[in-house]
């Protein structure tokens, strides 16, 4: 299959919005329906949609694909409704796979294998239809997540509309997946969010607190300042594979703890050196044709130089494919981490030293 | 007292190097001692110091301060070999500060008052002379831990030594010091590292898992990443503090299980918003006498946008005082957080809306 020629999608928010702009833009008609009319419209105004469906069961009806990009909670609910209005091929959008999966095929056994369970790693803090991007998926992992009794037919429409935005399919059970988000995206989120917790309410006493908090305070409770209201949802949604991540976490915490009580350095540092080369070795970056490289240059908190090195990069004509900070643990300085083509790296090096600041580079895997 | 005219530094790395570097270039004379004569040369050779001595009593000798700049497991017995060769003022510059402060004042009571604990919140990656930087401390806090017998010159002379270096005092007792950098600094280093850690366990056996890690989850394991081999002696140094720290952090997480185990929807929202809160209001950047404000970008994770923003606000002459990717929880997408002159806000936020991006921007506090 070379891609779809109609879609539907069902929730027309930031997903079922940059769905309809990504496909609209790479030649797809695309039909919305929103529960709420006025959310449909404005995708429709936007440019999301070529038309609006006064119905679920109009909606999905002749279409190749209907795609559900509602919150999880309900997700189960409406694509058997899309499934019994006679839809060929069903996938939705949701962080927890199994629960949805499950229930479908609990409750409509004959029709179950016309639906695909899916997850785009790909979203924005700007929720709603305002943060709605046809390149959101560009790039991105999204997982889908068949089971043994999955149509060929109705996985390869899944697949193939996930390529047709730009972004790269990974296929794997739902339970798997389940598994896995625990433990990249739902525990980290919870264990951000417990320190915080944990930080402000001993802040609260001691106003010194939060003037210590550097660089790698921030960057590890960073995610605590996403939107709270997704959550409650994916923990009930997900919950056991939650809370044996959390268990997992917790036993090796409370591992580091004696370790710690116990004055034990070598065992320490083996834990620090194990997780710094994991850390290290973590895929950078968007997945891309081009080989790139890192280049790390260690600069002072001080103004301008973010300016000045991302100006001189412009200058050559070297398009920064990712930045960060890598702050010190303590305090404001840090390095510079900059992510470009493999073939710029020796050459922005060296425009960067001309200005005194001494960088180095290696090729990323 | 406006400022000390002549300094002994003892050990020259990345932290001795810059305070020689930052008082040099404020006028000061800096003599230098390091237990390895070479780094001595070489920092002698970067210009972070006028001359080296041949031993440490030679050079305390008839200086204004000396900054004790070597691992914390050693610090105290050199503070000792500095007051014993007739140092008026002593002050160091280890990370934690009750062990250090309680074996000089267990060992010489009567020199103890001359010593001043301090800690620099500010370091580097690039570990060693060749990350040292004159700038390191500008605009950092730096913690003196006076106790109730130290002399009031001898705090008053370190104090003189932290603004001469552009650094802000913050003077706090060794104990609090070291519960509060257990708590923003060690802890957070230990609970990175473990979640990296256990992730990468589960990496091992399933190849998928690290394709899932989004931003989110880099953002938080960053720290991770940086130097092993500082940990188990902070560890060790600072057992006690992180051992009740790690037992707070645990009995939240505890707590955020049982919610979770419990589907307890109200609770777990109630701790999401309460961090997220508290994250928001966490302060930023570096401290400054202008007006700052916080501009929010959505942006697609796609080449080339970084460069573009960071150009816009070259051209517009707006310097960049701090940036950050607040990557989404899944994906590539995220926000890129630029602080900027309060005064330069509009102005950027208008370029960037003639580009197409939707900006929105908050003064800071």
């Amino acid at each position: 299959m070379d891609g779809l020629s109609t879609v539907a999608v069902v929730g027309t928010g930031l997903i079922g919005g940059s769905v309809g702009l990504g496909l609209r833009r790479r030649g797809a008609t695309v039909r919305g329906w929103d529960r709420d009319p006025e959310r449909a419209q404005a995708a429709l105004d936007a440019g999301a949609l070529d038309s609006v469906a006064g119905s679920l069961e109009e909606v999905v009806t002749g279409v190749d694909a209907v795609v559900v990009a509602i919150p999880v909670g309900e997700t189960a609910e409406v694509v058997i409704a899309a499934l019994d209005a006679g839809a060929a091929v069903v996938t939705d959008v949701g962080s927890v796979k199994a629960p949805v999966v499950a229930a479908v095929e609990a409750d409509r056994p004959h029709l179950a294998p016309h639906f695909v369970g899916g997850h785009p790693m790909a979203g924005s803090e700007q929720g709603g239809l305002d943060g709605a991007d046809a390149d959101l998926f560009s790039g991105a992992t999204w997982v889908l997540t068949p089971t043994g009794g999955t149509d060929t037919a109705a996985f390869s429409a899944a697949r193939a509309l996930v390529s047709q935005l730009g972004a790269e399919v990974i296929a794997t059970s739902p339970d798997h997946h389940d598994h896995l988000v625990a433990v990249v995206s739902h525990v980290p989120q919870l264990a951000a969010t417990t320190l915080m917790d944990v930080a402000a309410g001993v802040g609260e006493e001691h106003a010194t607190l939060l003037r210590l908090a550097a660089g790698g305070f921030r960057d590890m409770t960073r995610i605590a300042a996403s939107d709270a209201e997704i959550w409650p949802d994916i923990c009930v949604a997900n919950r056991d594979a939650i809370v044996a991540a959390l268990d997992d976490y917790l036993t090796a915490l409370e591992r580091v703890r004696s370790l710690v009580a116990g004055g034990d350095r070598p065992a320490l540092l083996s834990i620090l050196e194990r997780a710094r080369e994991a850390r290290r070795s973590l895929p950078v970056g968007t997945p891309s044709g081009e080989a790139l490289a890192e280049l790390r240059v260690p600069v002072a908190d001080r103004r301008g130089v973010l300016a000045e090195i991302t100006t001189v990069a412009g200058e050559l004509g070297i398009s920064i494919a990712d930045i960060e900070i890598a702050h010190s643990v303590e305090g404001g300085g840090g390095v510079l981490v900059l992510v470009v083509p493999l073939r710029s790296a020796a050459a922005l090096e060296t425009a960067l030293q001309a200005r005194g600041y001494h960088s180095s580079w290696t090729e990323l895997p």
